[in-house]
């Protein structure tokens, strides 16, 4: 059976060539970058050059990038280290309501320890307001971390503008990003954005899965979560992951390259599905329309999401409910937007990559409409 | 030039085979495991199959076995998370002097956050003594760290006597194993064992860097480091790296397979090398006669390590001074044997793997040679 995968946002298929990489790290160049010897130093001189990678794709320097295991890890390590770093100047962390799980949950850690913890929540519109986020940061106020991109509607965030308020209220607070969604996929530097920390991870963006990086601004300290030996400053110790490490800095240049290419053939899809939707009986679009064009979240109304989504899959057609993370649990993300129950209920989330085309977009409507004509509404 | 691969402690070439198992997790089923349609599922299905795997080779049920991302954060887990969840019960934690650094760092942090750490010497014939580690077992002791097989002398610890004589003086106290360098090396069932806890990893084992695991046997809590998703059950959230942890089922399933008869051939290759170091003038062996075949650690008195290691790699034979996660830094295991100076200085670690050969061991010996016949002694 033909697959057709509209999930791109829960991961993505490795590139052969992205692959080739890693194979190539696994079976020749397997050194550890942290030996002394020749095969240790050729590992090194490989991580070196990942670094560099992702830093140009970042928009950083090579010293501002930590190699972390993946997005949830980068996410925890500059949330709970940057709080342990500054927990003498203050108590409060500011966020908005619909960030994923792995900012959420760290900061609701530290909300169990003392920390005053303030959601500040997107519009009925799907966007997020820097001002109303701005107006929860006072003087107690040592984090705010926004997403980029929204995992689960697109929409993306003011961060250039939340960066400039914060420094006008609060010079002390640390301003992190979530910018898993958004690496590689829209244009931005980390540095002009003016933002102090932001993680990423390989296998949003065609890399394999277990790799992920936290860009640590210049002059901004956090402590350790982990550790042992003196890997990645000791920032974040353990032998480092060489294979997947090198292979997300190769993704990392190559779809930077490619970026304005890919974003136009994701537009070209994104108004194709969305022209598509406005057809459909019962749809409609909860992504606000300047979202990313990579990601498009539709409501069919009276079919539950898990309803459709199984059918879809037992037709070859891969899209998701919310975050993968979340294991088909209700979309905090659509309750956020203060969405009626029944759009939440019925929400299908399709992300596109490079890689896919306006024929799958058709064979995705052409399954969705025999599920409903199949599939009884739910009441 | 040929490459002389002795350095199998730090790190191992991966598998074709198991290359390969990697290669098809990145580029086939690439699906998210946490992903509810069927591309998620199948990728569930091969993460469940190395579990399983996993689970068999260290003796215990899949429900005890939680991937991370190597033997490091692994040990973190175990220690952190173990001493969070039991620290209203005590404040002490036991160890010897001689761990890795993932688990003396771990440790150490503890120490700053008011813990009483103590740590206990190996003997000077380079053994760790069960009586003399659970004299400094106390009631307030929470928690006990003993690796199985040391990295750098190849000790194998008496952990079953540890563990019988940790339950009549201290029940609730955890017993965690850094069981690294020992697991699909030597026969050992962590249920057999007695012990609780136990980080192994997998690019030791002809597998890829980047995954790990640790064991956490029925009824033992301990609490999470990282929070976000409920992968693993909450106690390690984040994507779960499936090309890797694929990967490393499938060598740990067939390293156990034929790990008795990988045994034989290091026991022939240690016999042989230390015949070899025998014959050697100014060598002498710092690994007990017992060790595990895989490791032998040989000084070479008048001789810096680093510069016979420098001199080895230029000729493509590639061994260390010691832990790889230590960078050179003189071996605080050597000096926990209370080995003097002159041997400490001139270590080097030899470590044979399944693929290695008496040929290599020659060539090893004959580099050696010509090094000390053109590098002048040091003072």
């Amino acid at each position: 059976m033909r697959e057709i995968y509209l999930d791109n946002s829960a991961t993505t298929r490795v590139d052969e060539d992205t692959a080739a990489v890693a194979m190539e790290l696994m079976t020749g160049e397997y050194g550890n970058p942290s030996s002394l010897h020749g095969k240790g130093l050729r590992a090194q001189e490989r991580l070196d050059t990942a670094r560099r990678q992702l830093a140009e794709a970042l928009g950083c320097t090579r010293e501002e990038v930590t190699f972390t295991s993946g997005g949830t890890e980068a996410n925890n390590l500059a949330l709970l280290g940057g709080a342990e770093a500054l927990r003498r100047r203050g108590k409060t962390v500011v966020t908005t309501a619909w960030e994923h799980s792995s900012v959420l949950e760290p900061l609701r850690h530290l909300e169990k320890q003392g920390f005053t913890l303030r959601l500040v929540g997107p519009g009925p519109d799907g966007r997020i307001d820097a001002e109303k986020l701005l107006a929860a940061v006072d003087n107690d106020t040592i984090l705010v971390s926004c997403m980029l991109v929204n995992s689960e509607v697109g929409s993306v965030a003011p961060l250039a503008e939340i960066a400039r308020g914060l420094r006008r209220k609060n010079k002390l607070a640390l301003l992190h990003c979530d910018a898993v969604q958004a690496f590689c996929k829209l244009p931005f530097s980390v540095a002009r954005l003016g933002i102090d920390l932001a993680a990423v991870s390989a296998h949003k963006l065609h890399a394999p899965k277990g790799a992920g990086a936290l860009y640590v601004r210049k002059g901004v300290r956090i402590l350790p979560r982990t550790f042992g030996g003196e890997q990645e400053k000791g920032l974040r110790p353990g032998t480092e992951n060489t294979p997947i490490c090198c292979a997300f800095g190769h993704a990392a240049e190559k779809m930077s390259r490619r970026l304005d290419e890919n974003l136009a053939h994701g537009r070209r899809l994104h108004e194709y599905f969305v022209n598509k939707a406005g057809k459909f009986q019962g749809g409609c679009i909860n992504s606000p329309v300047d979202s990313t064009p990579y990601i498009c979240n539709l409501s069919v109304l009276g079919y539950r999401s898990e309803i459709l989504l199984h059918y879809l899959a037992q037709r070859g057609v891969f899209v998701s409910s919310g975050s993968a993370c979340a294991k088909g649990a209700r979309s905090h993300v659509l309750e956020a937007m203060g969405l009626p129950r029944a759009r939440v209920d019925s929400a299908l989330r399709v992300s596109f990559c490079k890689d896919n085309t306006t024929e799958e977009i058709d064979l995705f409507f052409e399954a969705l409409q025999s599920g409903m004509e199949e599939i009884l509404p739910a009441r």
